[in-house]
C-alpha cells in the first residue's frame, strides 16, 4: 500500500513537470552552477577575500565585488588604494562567468584574465603581479594548498587568477521569482509584476537585456535615441579598440540581482531603478515610460534577485615571518 | 549484548574524563560561547559587516577587525575614512568580551560602548550616530529584523550597538592545541611547546598574561624594566585618567590567536612574534631571552590558535530609494 501510493505520487509528479514546460522567452532561467574543482574553487575563495593581493593589506576583491551586497559596492565609483576615486562603477561579479567578456569595456576576455586587472592597477590595490606572488609564496598555509589544487609546487599569477576565476564561475544565482515563472510556475510573480515584465519585454528592453543573465552578451551604444550627457570619461569599447566609432559601447549589464547593484549605469549616475528605467526608456528606446510603467518594470525587475552565494567566510592562512608586509601608507 | 558494551564504554569514558582532570594553570581553558538570543546576534553579524555604518559605505567593523584574519587588520595602524592612518593597533575583535575594558586604553566600559565609537569617530567611520541611525532606518529588511529582534519597532544607536556587541560576545575562540593540554591531554602540546609554557610561565609572562584570554585582564605599564621608544604619540590610560602616572599603561592584550594577530603592541611596531617575545622578555622583566627561548615560547604562543567563527557570509538588506546615499568623496 505504502509504495502503491509513493509510485502514485512519483507519476503525478513527473506528469506535473511536465506540464509545467519552460516557457519560450528572450529570457532563460539560470542554471544552478557546477562544481567541478571544489578544492580550486576554495583556494580561490580565499584569494578573493585575502586583503594581501592588495599593496595596503587593506583592499580585497571582495571590497569593490562584496558578497553581502550583490557582488558590488554599491557606489557611484570604487575607492581605490589611497582613496582614489575608480573612473567607474564596479560591476556585479554575480553571474559575471556569463558574460561575453569582463569589464565595462570588455577589456578582459575572461575571468581569469580579469582577476590579474585590479590587483595590479595603481588606483586599485595598486600592487604588482611580482609582489603578490612574492605575498603569497611565503604563506606556508599557501604554499601548501597551491600544491594540492594544482597537483605540484609553485605559485605565479597564472595559477592565483585560474583559483579567483574558478571561484567566480561559482557566484551563479538560480532560483529567482522569475526563474520560476520561466519554469511555468504561474504564481511566482504577481499581476504587476507580469505587467512589468511584458512592457519590458515588448517595448524592446530584451533587444540588449536578454539571455540566462538578463544582459552581458552584446556591447551597445549608450545613448541610441538620446545622448547620454555625463561627466565621466569612461569612453567604453573606444578605449580598447581606439575607435571612435565605439565611443560609448559599453557591455550590456546582467540585470540580475539588479535591485541589489544600484547605483547604476557604467557611471552609478542613476541611484534607483525607477530612474535607471525612465533614462534607459528615453535614451534607448525613445520612449518615455509613465510613472506606472516604469513602477511595474521596478518590480518585475526585483524579481530578478536570486539565491545569492552562500559559504562560510574563508579563514586566511597567516603570514610568515618572510612575507612582505603591506604598505598601506607608503613610508611603513 | 550491546546494551551491555554501550554501558561498558560509557563507563570507561567517565572514568576517563575524570582522569584527565584540569590543570591547575594561570590560564584556564576558553569555554565555548553560549548564544542566548540567536536572532539578536544574526542581526548584529550583519551590522559587523555593513560599510553603510560608515560615512563612505566602504568601511565596516570587519574592515578593521577582519574575521578573516584573527579579527585583526593586520597592519601597523588601521586605515580609516579618507585613507586616514589611525594612531593605534588595530586590537582583535576575537575574545574581547573577556576583557576587562575595550580599546587599548581601555576607555570603554564594554563591548556595546565600544561599538559606538569607531562609528562616529572621524578618522575610522566617519560616520555619526545620527547619520547611522537615519540611514537604517530607512532599509525595509533592518527595520523588520530590528523590531523582531526588540520586540518593538524601533531603531537607534543603542539596539544597533547592543547587537553589535551580542554577535561580538560569539567571537571566542574554544579548543586550541594549549585548551587540550590545559584539560589534561599530554600529548595535545610537543616538547618545545610545553617547555616554551614553562619559560612563559617560570619566567613570569603570566603575571600579566593570564587568565582565560591569556591577557586583556589589567592594564600595565609598556616598559618597566626598560623604557619602551616609539614614535606613537598614544599615551594609554594616560589619555582616560588624565593622570601622567597612567601613562604608557595599556591594556594587556589577549595572547588567544595571536599568531594571527600580528603586527604586535599598540603601535604595531613589532612585526614578529620572535621580535614581540624578545622585546617583552627585556622590557618587562629585564630578562634577555636567549634564541632558543624566544623560540620555543613562540612555539607555545602558536599552540593559543582556536577554533575560529566560523558562519555563512551575512548577505545584507539592501537601500531603499530613501537611503542616504555613501559620500566616500564628499563630492557626490
Amino acid at each position: 500500500m505504502y509504495f502503491k501510493i509513493t509510485g502514485l505520487l512519483f507519476a503525478l509528479f513527473i506528469a506535473n513537470a511536465a506540464c509545467a514546460a519552460e516557457r519560450d522567452e528572450p529570457i532563460q532561467p539560470l542554471a544552478a552552477p557546477v562544481v567541478t574543482n571544489p578544492a580550486k574553487v576554495k583556494l580561490g575563495k580565499k584569494l578573493f577575500f585575502d586583503p594581501r593581493l592588495s599593496k595596503s593589506g587593506f583592499i580585497s576583491c571582495n571590497s569593490c565585488h562584496n558578497l553581502s551586497m550583490g557582488g558590488s559596492d554599491n557606489l557611484k565609483t570604487s575607492i581605490g588604494h589611497n582613496w582614489q576615486q575608480g573612473p567607474i562603477n564596479s560591476p556585479t561579479v554575480l553571474n559575471s562567468s556569463l558574460a561575453i567578456a569582463q569589464f565595462w569595456d570588455g577589456r578582459a576576455a575572461d575571468l581569469k584574465t580579469q582577476a590579474g586587472g585590479p590587483i595590479a592597477n595603481p588606483i586599485e590595490m595598486a600592487s604588482s603581479h611580482e609582489l603578490a606572488v612574492s605575498v603569497l609564496r611565503t604563506i606556508p598555509g599557501y604554499v601548501a594548498e597551491f600544491k594540492t589544487v594544482f597537483g605540484s609546487e609553485g605559485i605565479d599569477i597564472d595559477r592565483i587568477t585560474e583559483a579567483i576565476a574558478a571561484f567566480e564561475e561559482t557566484l551563479v544565482t538560480p532560483d529567482s521569482r522569475f526563474d520560476h515563472w520561466l519554469k511555468g510556475d504561474d504564481k511566482a510573480l504577481d499581476e504587476r509584476e507580469l505587467a512589468g515584465y511584458m512592457l519590458f519585454r515588448n517595448s524592446g528592453c530584451v533587444a540588449c537585456h536578454n539571455g540566462p543573465a538578463v544582459g552581458g552578451t552584446s556591447f551597445q551604444k549608450m545613448g541610441v535615441v538620446e545622448p547620454y550627457i555625463t561627466s565621466s570619461a569612461a569612453a567604453g569599447r573606444a578605449d580598447v579598440t581606439g575607435n571612435d566609432d565605439d565611443r560609448f559601447n559599453f557591455k550590456v549589464p546582467t540585470l540580475r540581482n539588479v535591485e541589489l547593484t544600484y547605483p547604476y549605469f557604467h557611471d552609478g549616475e542613476a541611484a534607483t531603478l525607477e530612474q535607471a528605467v525612465e533614462v534607459m526608456g528615453r535614451l534607448q528606446l525613445g520612449r518615455k515610460f509613465t510613472a506606472r510603467e516604469v513602477s511595474d518594470i521596478v518590480a518585475f525587475l526585483k524579481t530578478l534577485t536570486g539565491r545569492q552565494p552562500a559559504f562560510v567566510l574563508p579563514r586566511l592562512p597567516p603570514s610568515s615571518n618572510d612575507t612582505p608586509r603591506p604598505l598601506p601608507f607608503g613610508k611603513e
